[in-house]
């Protein structure tokens, strides 16, 4: 299922979120425009807006409120990738060279709190203090989730659950304020807003996971960026866990940790792909979106509803 | 007349922005706490939510909006500074190790986002969005000045137009959002926070112009850090630019630009102090403290209203 055909109840207004993150970049400054418009053009397949309309889709779908807070969230992430690729000197996201490659780590850093400043500004638009709570909140999760994974990086001694906290902070947290915070501006009950947390909780772990898999099992000329990305950087991810488990006498990951060998990351690619760890990942991964699904029934049965149940689907099949 | 004199009419509830901000270290992740209480703890004078607090007291004083407003301005403030010094790669604040000097760039920039997303909460709180836009717009300003400053050092084709607009940026809108804050969360008259907006802008170009001026006759002991420090970074402050114009065939500041050799720098600080550019500069920042006040007079007259005549003062006797 192509994902624009999950998109289909929102499509529509998922396009005006792309045109109000085009027009950040008319703005009086030219060189910053320039940038702006390189940053925000460079944009992904926009699945956390996308939950932020389908969220709200099946109840008072107030969308002068939701399109700000979709932008919002879309930013927000926009903003931290920056900052991240700074961190972790990236070279290419997506594709193509990054911020910092580019203009150094000092525009990298003021061109990512240009961006959370405009996040900030779509929010105070949803006029919703409590969502605007959440919106700071989230930005807390991760920058604090971050700070833990960089300090964590090129260690040895991750437990699963420490794995789970994290993927939860740098990518769960802000699915499941896109989603809450659909449901909030719509004015839907408590209980489905809840059910929307867990929704955005759930698929957002699992979104992650499957991106681990693909740092191990893609190409580049797929992920935009190189193979193994997380392993040269020093992320202990659940694919490289499982490895680790499964050969405890002859580690590939520490001799990547100690080595940061390029030989040693092939090597640890071919052992993931020769073993069924591909496919326990992706069994997990496949738990936290029945996890995810699990009390969507109790929401009321409209195409957006379907849409949500399509999605987790579609971030389980990615690169399968 | 001593700063805590000044701030008399709000210095019990200032106490209850310090213990706020000391609050803020108190997480569940022991390391990040321990970091976050050296941040917090290097405050300064408390300038910016002083002025929030003094603002709002000649109104309906609504602390429970106020107190997470000032903590919110003082938030983004320090945030903003930790992101300058890994920009700067400067080694002490106030006297004490930078962060990026201690943990690196990349924990500077993640603690930076940390604090801005604190920032973001307090400012929440206030359940106001039209403080709550200010404020995004503000980080706005002060990150899309500090991209031109970044990209305008080292170059000598400075206007003193450019200047002006550049320490609003940098300084005075966040002064302008402090005194603005105050009122609106006060339900000042809109006149009345069109005249705390010109106080803040004023006021603060004033106080960025003897920050200026304090980095060529202060001392490293009293400043916190280096004497120089602007024309290190090759940023063109006012007294810089005015030697530039007194010595146009022996340019000391493009000697410094070129060579950012130490000895220059003595040698244009050593002119600097024996010409009359100094005190040239004071004029300057004078004419900025009245235009700030011009109005205030119009407002009621309060021990508050007495308070921001006299830090007006306060900022024009820095360093005399």
């Amino acid at each position: 299922m192509d994902i624009n055909q999950i998109y289909a109840p929102v499509l529509e207004d998922l396009n005006k979120v792309k045109d109000a993150l085009k027009s950040i970049s008319r703005i009086d400054n030219e060189w910053l425009s320039e940038q702006l418009s390189y940053v925000v053009g460079e944009s992904g397949k926009g699945i956390r807006p996308a939950l932020t309309l389908l969220s709200g889709k099946s109840y008072k779908y107030n969308l002068p409120h939701l399109l700000p807070m979709a932008v919002s969230v879309e930013l927000m992430h926009t903003a931290t990738l920056v900052h991240d690729d700074a961190i972790d000197k990236a070279l290419t996201r997506r594709g193509h060279a990054t911020i910092n490659s580019i203009w150094g780590n000092e525009i990298a850093i003021l061109m990512g709190d240009y961006l959370f400043a405009k996040a900030g500004e779509y929010v105070a638009d949803t006029q919703t203090p409590r969502v605007i709570k959440l919106f700071s909140q989230t930005l807390g999760t991760i920058s604090s989730g971050e700070i833990n994974q960089f300090r964590g990086a090129f260690k040895l001694d991750h437990s699963h659950e420490n794995y789970f906290h994290r993927i939860y902070s740098k990518t769960a947290s802000l699915f499941s304020l896109a989603t809450q915070s659909g449901a909030i501006l719509s004015q839907a009950p408590e209980e489905s807003v809840t059910i929307m947390k867990q929704y955005g909780d759930d698929l957002g772990i699992s979104f992650q996971i499957v991106d681990d898999i693909l740092d191990f099992t893609s190409t580049e000329e797929a992920m935009g960026k190189p193979v193994g990305s997380d392993l040269i950087q020093g992320t202990l991810t659940l694919p490289a866990m499982l490895l680790m488990e499964r050969y405890p006498n002859d580690n590939p990951v520490e001799m990547v940790f100690k080595t940061r060998d390029k030989k040693n990351v092939a090597d640890a690619i071919e052992k993931v792909r020769n073993s069924t760890i591909i496919k326990d990942c992706y069994k997990i991964a496949s738990e936290y979106c029945n996890k995810a699904c699990r009390n969507l029934k109790l929401l009321p049965k409209t195409t957006s509803r379907q849409a949500l149940f399509d999605l987790a689907d579609f971030v389980l099949k990615q690169g399968t």
